[in-house]
């Protein structure tokens, strides 16, 4: 790791912070929850939920059946995939349920000891860390309020990404393999397969495909406010995360939707295991969104209370924008995505992902040429590919989006 | 793991049902917590804490302000813990931060490839969970509301234990050895000491203390319901969960309070790798009843409002019934405790842990014996020492302690 900082100086002046877009922050639609927030809002008495156990009748013993109702509900509203015959398994994010599927398919049966640890790979550009990067200042004083004792010189490292999660404890059960397209060791595998892809946005499938592989779906963003819902998704582990979903990043849940009920059992024992269940509080808030969201959403009539609406409104115009702007230089490329027909608005869409992939056409490092513009951003090494690459986070508040705008005409020099 | 049963007959019988007295799941003092319903009441509406970040001017930047600032008021009114100068890091539940502190104290710097990790102990008894056990039935409809649909027939592994959260991914970093007493390897290692102890209530200190060696305390029993507070501990790492100091197991919050900024910020990473920080809803709650705990301890007058007294008074009485029908059998003991002058209470007390640890003195399987009378508890190789030994849960609700006290007589043969 770099020493840490010891540049102290306060600095407040909005136009000379440093902004922060490589972690995702998802503020872009919080205006829209502010509108709702006497409808969203949710009360807990003093006696509440205090019990470890919320239905014993479930295999995932900590899921709130509100919880459970109101994430079936929301997919068959959405259509973005099948929940029928379907375990839920409920998780802190879905990094743990990430987690805990890794442990469900590598540790029953036990391995024997000293068995080498199961391979987990994912297509490049895949979600990924790269441990050489270190600690990472925040200086925003946009991503908080401007506080001075508050916003400087902090040391974060939001390092959510599949390589960090699978290998921070050096697992016996697991270990990170890279790139699925070069990967050729023999044995069991994992596959993760991101789609919507992050960094670049694409749909995918899995592209080992050998017998002896399970395959980890991490939907993350098949919501409509970033693609078109084509079909529901009908996979053997399906992840999802209510940060991504609605922008409730501080609630920190997630959910697994798993067909086979053995694999649930080891999942729940995982999160059994690291933190007897999940946060009840916010399993009962989600649930009580979630249900706000999917009245509106079957609700005919003021389309300004369809938070997928709004949200795929919000998308639309700041990539346009982003669009506009890298079409001026004739050095920087976006990914192009394929309009395909919504079966949730019943319209053709597009894809807007949360982050936007940027590619420079000469051999340059670009995340430290964003750096030199006050931008951060993360590179392309850290998934896997080149550094002519970067991953932009379009999803923070107005004001970061506008000031992105304008330092971006600088960087790609028009 | 046993293969699942296939009991599937309902029996809703309470005088007939398995009562499970393992888990320890703490409801002795929801009655009072039934009273605060109002007073503790906490309303979040649809747009608040929606960002992943709570708080960049702290090395936790997922810690709730508020919730900092309730943490170490009820240290100072209770007097059991120094939060002078320390850092706090929050958890979802304590659990994980015993994860992320093995991490902390094995990962900075990383050791090299191929090093041995480090060894993980605690002295006998410990908390440990047994990897032979595998799933338990949970039928008790005590647990939970008699409905049909939900009570039966499900397996829950409520596995939070030293040895299992330890080993459980087999980490490449730490590994469990056993009893702290008997621990001759050399090079590093890290002691868990947990005071009061769980299962046996004692109060505890390192064993080992060789230079090479780190501690961690989990003082999760440390509060005036179950002991005496004669101190305010003061040790680098120190763990404390909601679920114990009140009784809300579901919230999931747990804290440590930790002297070194580079440990605290090791642990912070952990907590971000693994779960992008913890449930900012149930963080609120936490903050909003450990405030209104603390008023109410500060305020002279009714007692009745005091939480700590109130669940001493029941712990107190708890105890006599056991102690008074334990008396009558010559071939069963329990633990004698020291009485304490109480910095808290001002006077004078005994330690009423939240389980009892009962004693043979013949050579059987208590645990089986218990089972045959449909007494569900852990056994003492569990926890490192013999089978002469259980564990019992005694912060059930009042009906399951009243139905253990029934049948206890009968496993004591009196």
């Amino acid at each position: 790791n770099p020493p840490p900082s010891s540049d102290s100086s306060v600095n407040l002046d909005i136009s000379d912070s440093v902004l922060n877009l490589d972690v995702g922050d998802p503020r872009a639609f919080e205006k829209f929850w502010k509108r709702m927030d006497e409808k969203c809002k949710v009360t807990i008495s003093g006696s509440e939920v205090m019990s470890y156990v919320s239905d014993l009748g479930n295999v995932c013993w900590f899921l709130e059946p509100k919880l459970r109702d109101a994430i079936k509900r929301v997919h068959r509203v959405v259509g973005n995939a099948a929940t029928e015959d379907r375990h839920i398994v409920v998780g802190t994010g879905s990094t743990t349920l990430f987690q805990a599927a890794l442990y469900a398919l590598t540790s029953s049966p036990p391995p024997p000891p000293g068995a080498q640890p199961v391979s987990v790979v994912s297509a490049a550009p895949y979600y990924s860390g790269g441990g050489s990067r270190g600690l990472m200042v925040f200086r925003s004083p946009l991503l908080h309020p401007p506080d001075p004792s508050n916003a400087l010189n902090v040391k974060v490292n939001p390092k959510r990404c599949f390589k960090d999660v699978t290998d921070y404890l050096r697992s016996g059960l697991y270990k990170w393999e890279g790139d699925a397209y070069t990967f050729d060791k023999d044995g069991p595998y994992i596959e993760i397969v991101a789609s919507p892809n992050n960094p670049d946005g694409t749909i995918r499938e899995a592209v080992v495909n050998r017998g002896d592989g399970k395959v980890i779906h991490d939907l993350a963003y098949y919501w409509p406010q970033f693609t078109a819902i084509t079909h529901p998704a009908d996979y053997d582990i399906m992840l999802f995360t209510f940060s991504k979903g609605t922008g409730h990043a501080g609630t920190r849940i997630g959910w697994a939707l798993v067909k086979d009920k053995e694999v649930a059992k080891k999942m729940t024992e995982c999160i059994t295991i690291s933190s007897i269940g999940v946060s009840k509080e916010s399993q009962l808030r989600t649930a009580k969104i979630l249900d706000v969201l999917s009245d509106d959403c079957q609700s005919f009539g003021a389309i300004s209370e369809n938070f997928f609406e709004y949200g795929y409104a919000v998308m639309a115009e700041r990539w346009a924008k982003l669009r506009a702007l890298v079409k001026k230089s004739n050095k920087f490329s976006l990914p192009k995505y394929p309009q395909e027909s919504c079966i949730f608005s019943g319209k053709f869409k597009e894809t807007f992902p949360s982050f936007a992939w940027l590619k420079c056409k000469e051999d340059v490092d670009l995340a430290s040429l964003f750096k030199a513009h006050k931008l951060i951003v993360r590179g392309g090494e850290r998934f896997g590919v080149g550094r002519e690459y970067v991953r932009i986070s379009l999803i923070g508040r107005d004001e970061e989006f506008n000031l992105l705008l304008e330092r971006l005409a600088s960087v790609l020099g028009i």
